[in-house]
């Protein structure tokens, strides 16, 4: 059996593959932006975004504050741009956490997965913006130059995804 | 004869060095922030970033009403991750667009350097942070996710540069 999942989800997921770190910036009181990277899990098919982090970090502190994120990707190849932006929670939920865990990360988190420091990011994703250039192209950088300031489709692919109907 | 550049801002501009794009984050009023993959030319003796862009873009506007720009940059081996912060003027500088100016950038805005819609915009960077993942190890994700997560220095390096004292 398959769950539905809309195609702007399906999309993203398909755009943010294979990209395990984005740069999250969070919103200080006083509209000062933080960012730094993070290891992500990919978007999951409901088009939420999971970080796993440490009660007391700043991030954790910022998106209290304000819970307005934006998470950044770029492919490794620089042909892919992504930008989410959503509404974070920060969250203990046991069953995400093992869901999320894996082995190697008790060489981050030594205690483990049951560190009562440890808290779950979750960003329920609304809207998305991407960028494509083409690979073949052998000016890449010209060419994402170019889709980049004008904006214009012959130089790549350049898109907006809305991850939810807004109920008015 | 060598002009004395700070420390930090030569730090910072190896720190960048050879990542020809940029993440930039404006600050529309409401405080939803947006971001947009942006070609750059680095940062400059006195510590300032510069991009050119249409007088009309989304960004100008953003950038007019809130000046506070971060920039994120992540270098293709994913080895380094640099995030600034600064304040934005959009400014018109015949003599510095001459200087940023090179042939092949006719093909992005045809009507050249002269096209009075073209703009520039000058990021005084305030302050900078930066994350150094060590490119030897072999499990390089897990070492990015580690200095990320637990800002340990030993799964890498993590450093914050003030690039201009502050007059109190």
């Amino acid at each position: 059996m398959h769950a539905y999942v809309p195609a702007s989800i399906r999309r993203l997921r398909q755009l943010v593959k294979g990209i395990p770190v984005g740069m999250l910036t969070t919103h200080a009181t006083g509209g000062v932006a933080h960012s730094r990277p993070m290891l992500v899990n990919g978007v999951d098919e409901s088009g939420w975004l999971w970080f796993i982090t440490d009660r007391h970090s700043r991030k954790a502190w910022e998106l209290g504050q304000n819970p307005q994120a934006t998470i950044s990707f770029q492919s490794t190849e620089g042909d892919r741009y992504v930008s989410v932006h959503g509404t974070a929670v920060v969250v203990r939920d046991n069953v995400k956490l093992k869901k999320l865990w894996n082995p190697t990360m008790r060489s981050w988190f030594p205690k483990g997965r049951r560190d009562p420091e440890l808290v779950l990011v979750a960003v329920r994703i609304d809207s998305a913006e991407y960028w494509l250039v083409p690979r073949r192209r052998i000016a890449r950088i010209a060419g994402a130059a170019k889709a980049m300031i004008t904006g214009r489709r012959e130089a790549g692919r350049h898109g907006v995804l809305d991850l939810h109907e807004r109920i008015a």
